[in-house]
């Protein structure tokens, strides 16, 4: 697929992430004003929630369903919906649309724009289904012969993470206080983490209901679209509370997402089949059709690239993972955000974690703001995501953190 | 403290579970009628949301909170509000009031209505924090030696569950299929579960947000009030799946709540100590005063009791819990379920689920129902709770469920 041209000049820059082949949905808004729904195109953001209530283009015909805090209420209408919705969009700033003159007045400068939560999330669920990275993170634990638990290549393994602690890219990040006990303490002690990390992920957001088990072409189906999402993690409070039941505060201080959904449809072409099954999968968990993408991911700490990688790389594609969350008879809903995992690939350069990429502490990572282990207060950690069209790029926004340092002893008057 | 008596004569019987003490909240239809808030007083339900409409009791001067969906409006406005709104109903109910003619329209009979969800989940976490579950269910997998996890003793062990999954004490709960691999299996396979069973909780309700770390105090004023709590969990499913990131379809199926929020203030008089410490806990995690409550619970089996416990044998109390769950900075918000995870006592008769009181299914439990090691199809569980006061009962209302057979192949044509 070719760059779709459009009356607005900058969406057919070659360096935009927002050309018209994306239309991604967002909340944005201007010095302060209500909260708008909005697709970023070249450098402007396209006001909906003003189109929708001036009649110029409506996803519901009866309903406000884009009435400004959330795409929840758009999410819910449907496949068929997001499909008609888009593609009258498409003919609305496609080059040659007659309503050009109409649209301008709905233009905002993205730079005069402050990104918001795009859903409200319904409930976040994090799963672990990078093989290189449950291997690199096995190994460091448990050796290499035993590096993945032996469910891991029948099923995707996942946790239920905290939905109250996602926030948007911008948002500053405390450094946490957990329970921390090293190998060698005798007693546990209460103070800030000292290997706090980043997990780069995408983000799956589910924009269909489920009430029972669903397979994966339905579960493909359910998916509306896909976010850059990174899972903070202190890993010194996950190694002491995780046995048995899993990684709980080490997980909850924050999960950011990148401010812009970029939809099923605009990453329809990168589409890509999930890598060669090491042990055959039930058949209910098994791909029906290319359902990963070839999407190129990287890392910078403070502006300087410490990791790239591809979301090809995955064992599990989102599809698989929400078919698998479903088995139970776990009821799904929209605005559910599944992350999948760290994304690391082969080689070193391709990990997509501090605790991956200096070994647990033991290879500090060399860079400009000097050697890493893991993340230093002030540190600005940033997750990018393009996916390679002809003669364009698909972006999601950075998805971006800063760390500040830990808050004095919480319980100390 | 005495009986409250009051003018509605049901409330005063000495079998009720209802007096004027407890004023428990919850949400009911009539005939299929739009839902609405009430409480329970003996054998009626007073109609809280047309009391709020028609101005004859309201918890906000300019704004209904009680339209009928959920109590969650009601619990953000804060300890205050609870206090004098609860204050207000009892004045209304007393014997002797004045309000008895005005009231008698809002009065529904108990028997007439259908209780439905009385909040709305925001998020659900599950502990594990009886000591002599943990006791039993380590010694099962791990050796009477090793039963307690090394943390145990120094944080209430949780995990985040699936706030969909919460349902209201009545509903049916469908057996779920799961991936499952015994030990002597070769390859996993996918079928109906075959270890369902029930655990046995109290789940308290989060009624204010918190931002940051709360200390336990602040973590108790927060607790609007508990329900019983069944965690529906098939042991196979997660016997197979829970390593290394935890339990999550195994406990995705259902969670049965009770239909009545029973208020911190109903259970005032019943609070106590938790269990002596066998290690001191870190400070912020200490409790200030009495935050258990002396609560006999029960479970039948299709009527027969099989299990008598006891929430004062829980080694944490939800406050300790709430406090450990904000310590990484997770914001928490009104709504918020915390189950206490099973709570069973020292005997063998106080256990808590048929995973221990069938010792993993190697000592079969004789019902009249006959021999039971997990949940057969058509069985009936329900948990009853019950606080004896000084010539008064105060109860939830039962948490029963009926298990129903699985579905053919859920993914076969």
């Amino acid at each position: 697929m070719a760059l779709l041209k459009s009356w607005i000049d900058s969406a057919n820059s070659a360096t935009t992430s927002f050309p018209l082949n994306n239309l991604p949905y967002g909340v944005f808004s201007v010095e302060g004003g209500p909260l708008r729904c909005g697709t970023a195109i070249g450098d402007q953001i396209l006001d909906l929630t003003a189109l929708e209530h001036n009649g110029v283009l409506r996803a519901d015909a009866d309903r406000d369903v884009l009435s400004g805090s959330d795409w929840n209420a758009f999410m819910a209408l449907g496949a068929e919906v997001w499909g008609q919705y888009r593609a009258a969009l498409t003919d609305l700033l496609v080059d040659g649309s007659e309503a050009q003159d109409t649209l301008a007045a709905f233009l905002v400068p993205a730079d005069h724009a402050t990104l918001h939560m795009p859903i409200t999330v319904a409930e976040y669920t994090d799963f672990y289904a990078g093989k290189h990275h449950a291997t690199n993170v096995g190994t460091m634990f448990r050796g290499a012969e035993n590096a993945l638990p032996p469910n891991w290549l029948h099923i995707p393994i996942g946790y239920n993470g905290r939905a109250s602690s996602v926030v948007v890219s911008g948002t500053d990040i405390r450094r946490p206080w957990g329970q921390l006990k090293g190998p060698n303490d005798e007693t546990p002690r209460f103070g800030p983490s000292q290997r706090f990390d980043i997990e780069l992920e995408m983000g799956a957001i589910v924009g269909q209901p489920s009430n029972g088990p669903i397979g994966v072409d339905q579960a493909d189906a359910n998916i509306f679209g896909y976010v850059l999402l990174n899972d903070w993690s202190a890993r010194d409070i996950q190694a002491w509370e995780y046995q048995p039941l899993g990684p709980f505060q080490a997980k909850a201080t924050a999960t950011s997402i990148s401010p812009w959904i970029v939809t099923k449809a605009a990453l329809e072409p990168f589409r890509c089949d999930t890598p060669e099954r090491e042990k055959e999968l039930l058949p209910h968990l098994r791909d029906t059709g290319p359902m990963l993408y070839d999407l190129p991911l990287s890392v910078t700490l403070n502006g300087e690239t410490i990791a790239r990688t591809n979301y090809k790389d995955m064992y599990y594609s989102a599809a698989q993972q929400l078919a698998h969350h479903t088995t139970s008879g776990c009821p799904m809903r929209v605005g559910d955000l599944l992350g999948s995992g760290t994304i690391s690939g082969p080689e070193k350069e391709n990990r997509g974690s501090l605790l991956e990429l200096s070994w647990g502490g033991k290879e500090p990572l060399d860079t400009a703001s000097g050697p890493r282990s893991f993340i230093e207060d002030g540190d600005t950690l940033a997750l990018h995501g393009a996916a390679q069209g002809d003669g364009y790029t698909i972006g999601f926004g950075d998805c971006i953190g800063t760390v500040l340092p830990a808050h004095d002893d919480p319980f100390k008057g």
